[in-house]
């Protein structure tokens, strides 16, 4: 299978990308809009993060200000910084969008794109993630590390800056999700909670897990050690993975153990990342190790 | 044995309930007043949260509102919808006093009503959810939603709104608790940190786990899929569980396999969500699999 | 092995680490200028975490009083609560300092003392515990409760006051660990994220682990019951312990098993907790077991 | 002059005020739900200080709430006392809405009801003293006091909590007026900024001034001593008073003398606290005095 | 004397007054950086404030948003406003520059120009008014009047976004000051606090004063009425305006008559507004009066 | 009249100011504990503020903090900074005392010393302003401006940091308070609000007035240049004084006249900075002027 075939088509040109961000910007306002209408209660909440701003980042900026501030970290200092960032960088906002989509597309609690922008911890604490990592490259490391702690702190999400993160990313649920400094994560991959990219002892060095495009980790699983998973695999809940991870292939327990044998282990046709299928290996493993 | 017997008495009739509620809340004012005497630099918290006020419900309102705010989510309005909803709702505050009971009762590091009070966030996470779920059944889902988030954010516990949650409820330690959309939760049941009960792909519909009355959910256990945890039954911590599990049965390990065998699995006696027994099974475990 | 031989030249004698401390303190300070000068729009928190104070103890009181404040514990009295315990007790500040150091030398992302001391939530988690600890001891409960939860709220740390931990800590990520009642850590344990050293049943008692000098525990493991992880032992990622390790062997897998075997288990060399060798044991798993 | 014909239409029987009320909160609601469109960057602030609530009382409540609290004395509790005050007082309820319409009549700047609600300190202190004076006389002194406190800091207006104040009172501007213990405002009085009714000496007892009426005291006059200034009188701005002042008289000047003199003084037909005619006394008092 | 005599350095054409600005800049940096050198405490405050800024609209924008924030319009919403309108409008940006002149040249406790940019409120509201002026003007009027609330409450200064106030101005200690909806004031004036200008009862149109350029007006004045204080007059301290006062004139006393008398009175050849001379004319008004 | 007999009782020598201080800590914290019981909603202030606290000056330094911080300027940083200048200088606290005392005795509003130390501005902006003075004559220039301008913002009391205070002072009510940088005021004196010692003209040097012990200066008075006013002196609320003042005599009018005249003005036997005779002089003054 090629590569190509991977790529959502949320993952679009810069071009396009701008006027699917409009798009997206246009369908998030109408969406809390409605909200704040039916739900008064609510409406000071809408208003403030979305409706008051002309654009999709600055929405954006303001929450994760006011999110990850702190007494020594203030919003406005924040804010300044996101906005900045995103308004410099399009390749960041386009990135923002296929997140926005894959969240949507593939969480079916997400009734809203507008639901995801605001309450997401997934979804938000990718975005300054992301922030994190331009400063990283621009040499603002100190700055970039107290930024990730910012996200540990609130988000319960911890991602060294230095982690290379592709586009239409799902963080479902997000709690516990612990990325390495030198893990790198393709394209279209959805991860659930308590996963981690983690290193092995104490040398650095590129020391963490490098996950192929449409990949799927589910909640709880433990990838450490700079392996390969490979695109589009599949690695079960819970699951420790020590070993790389052929293409298409599905890696399942403690540790893990790829479904169908190391020698010729089975090969599933669908994009796990996109598709989301956490359990269809049941009855194969089943069969495989009960 | 008859699911009645698994019923635990601090799941009252509604009247008894109101009783129950006041002689909670007179030990809990005593409690506090005990602690603001032998700790001076705790007392204003102690009459800040508990002894200004003139009610359990008020007192739950006022700490939750203060703990979930946000700046753009303002206590005062918090406050007001915790208030409105448990004055309304003897039910709700019926569980609030079976829930204050079952963490008294089972977690030995709890020594009084007013520490679960305060200090658990198990027992807090729980109690902003049951008005979330409120609110997500009276239609009010913007609002659940983004109430879900502060939970989630605040406590790392997440709990989909629509998740429906019995009463006698222990959320031990909680950190990362994640339960989905469509999870249903019976009586006295206790779970553990780090537990999930997830869905399985991205197709919407009833894709979360089934937990009957009085079972007990070990710490790190991973529960996927539309499937049926019987009454009474016990899954050991890590495991992760992709099967029914019959009632009084125990499920361990990753995958996760019936202790005794899955066609004649070993009953126990006792109502572990109760007895908060995790490892008496060790024995059996051990020979089993080793 | 004798015990000796684990003792990290960290924990030093009480006057070596005073000299220690001023050293640390005098590091600490230049990282801060370096950086504030490199990154003006951080330059105002490292002023006031690090720079406009005039001992270690101040800055780190005032960071964590700044960080576990909420609107019912204000940071004032906080901050006088850390500082008041810091000034007098020359063993919890030499703790800080083996931290720290342990932290630095131990973690390949921790590019420098302040940046631990500013941004990791497992060193504050730990050295707020230390204080609790204190409080616990000195029969002030109530408080080192509420100081409990505030740290399991802020940082997602939930350390009973309880518990008794050594010098030379490092909570790697931090994010979930549980540490029981009646736990003991030894010197130089480093523990990752998600790590569990839990009880067994709703009895009270001596029922928590005890984990010895240099022991490495990885993460996502569960370690249940008052069982003993013998010293320089290492705990795989995603284990489920419900039995005794001895010293210098490993353990892995849900339910964990020694590798090499029950009977005579591998033996290793190094002290894992300084090693951080998480995966070394691979090979010789992958053959044990598969 | 009868007193009756100073009874201005806004002060009504208990029953149509309620109806007035209502009135009011329709009137409240159109005109911020008409300026929330209009200007999005102010519409979070709209919904969550007036369109989010269910009634007057509630959202003045809510924003007083939110304005006097402090970091010791929490939102939550101020908003509650505020309510609970209000809720069970139709008299107050009433001289908040014979409040709101004098600021809307007689300032020319007072744009809206609306505006004066969120917008002016002279209304909102006036409110904040309706509900210190009700505990003052319930003998909750001490928190009437600490309300007086909050009230002074905040508004930078100074009233005891022992003062008694009529309905339909314009406090124009507010700044800097202090009203004494044992003061006594009456209906339909008019008080700009910088106004002081003050006391003599240090003795106790009777020693403020007592305001009739439709009374108009200017800028800066200081009002000194248990004197009367009789109904629809006028103080000049910057008066020194301290004398009686016969009604419908105006007093002017440092020390304070009477238009037309001592003897027989001028006496004006309108109600000057209506009116709020600053300056017609000019030519007369030019002819007096120069 | 021509109008012209009494234009200020300050006020320069637009092209002089960027480089003005630049330097000024620089200039306010350089004292920040020197202060924070000497005075760790103050450090975080001066970068947070200053330091970390790369422009005067920044620092500014940012100072305001933090000191006139409040619970319900945030600090991150204020900022982004004060920037956007700074940065948009030469002219105003060129004001701040005037009046930082003109607060440093007149005032002789005005140490640096930094301190006055931090610490002076009548700096710091006038410089918030020239926004709320230009909403007002951009037909923008709940907002603006939401921010004049905002100034009154946090400054104690109380101007009406409509009023129109020149260039090089001094509010010196400004507590008290309230400026009408009319009112006009010139360029170089310097008024002190406790000042009035106020209109004349309820009745809307141009009621207030009209201020000339170079003008001084003394604590405490209160000027009523739309009335004309000429270029260059002075209006002694506690003086109550009420008569149109000539040009370079003295005014004094309560009610204020002209020093020299009515038909001819003394005219000063300084332009007080930048002498500052409050008390030359003693001599001559106590001949006068007494 | 020798000055010694201006000395009042409270002003002590320093060693029995010490036991002064103990004995009116323990008169505060009954009082306190009195209220705290009899007003739930009030006891989380009382005890934060006071109950919690070891001695009055923490007690102090708590509140002060807390009221004058900001989001820029934490309260933990100004605890510490009042702490340590209160900690270390018997004479700041004798200070306090003695104006403890003299707010207590002189304002028959003031039920109680906790009553004072909590919620009166004027002792609050006092003592602020004796911490910003110590530093001002160490040199810490920059940090006792920052000060000031908190104290200006947060209570509306505008006192240079340079200005000479001494002991037992009563600012009543204190708002629009002013005092500039040459300033002098004596011991025992009793200053209403929105009173003014001022400068005269842009020049440095001295130029404030020089207030004798047991003055009394009534509200609004505004006093100008460097003059000197006589020990014992009353000043006329609304004055406007220009002139010196003779020990023991009285001033009054805009401008200000001696009562008696100017030959030969009436003295008075009593100490009016003690005995708040505001109005005694009426009578004379009527004969005098009308």
């Amino acid at each position: 299978m090629p590569a190509g075939e991977l790529r959502h088509p949320s993952i679009l040109p810069a071009t396009e990308s701008g006027e699917d961000e409009a798009w997206l910007w246009t369908q998030i306002k109408a969406e809390a809009r409605r909200d704040a209408e039916s739900e008064p209660a609510l409406a000071s909440y809408l208003y403030s993060t979305i409706l008051s701003h002309s654009s999709l980042e600055r929405s954006l900026s303001f929450h994760l200000g006011n999110k990850l501030c702190s007494s020594t970290l203030l919003s406005t200092l924040l804010y300044d910084l996101f906005l900045d960032t995103f308004s410099k960088d399009a390749e960041l906002r386009s990135a923002t969008v296929a997140d926005l989509r894959a969240n949507h597309m593939r969480d079916p609690a997400c009734v809203s794109f507008s639901h995801c922008l605001l309450n997401y911890k997934g979804f938000l604490a990718c975005q300054a993630h992301r922030v994190a990592h331009r400063l990283w490259t621009q040499m603002r490391r100190p700055l970039a590390l107290a930024l990730q702690s910012r996200i540990a702190d609130v988000f319960a999400v911890d991602i060294h800056p230095a982690a290379r993160i592709g586009k239409g990313i799902l963080f479902d649920h997000a709690t516990g999700v612990v990325v390495g400094e030198t893990a790198v994560i393709g394209n279209n991959v959805s991860i659930l909670h308590h996963v981690t990219l983690g290193g092995t002892g104490k040398a650095g060095g590129d020391r963490h897990p490098k996950i192929g495009d449409g990949v799927l980790i589910g909640a709880g699983a433990t990838i450490l050690g700079n392996i390969k998973i490979g695109e589009g695999a599949k690695i079960g809940a819970g699951s420790v993975v020590l070993i790389d991870v052929p293409a298409r292939t599905t890696a399942v327990g403690n540790p893990a153990r790829l479904v169908g044998g190391k020698e010729k282990p089975a090969r599933h046709e669908d994009v796990p990342g996109e598709s989301m299928d956490h359990t269809s290996f049941i009855s194969e493993w089943s069969d495989y190790i009960i």
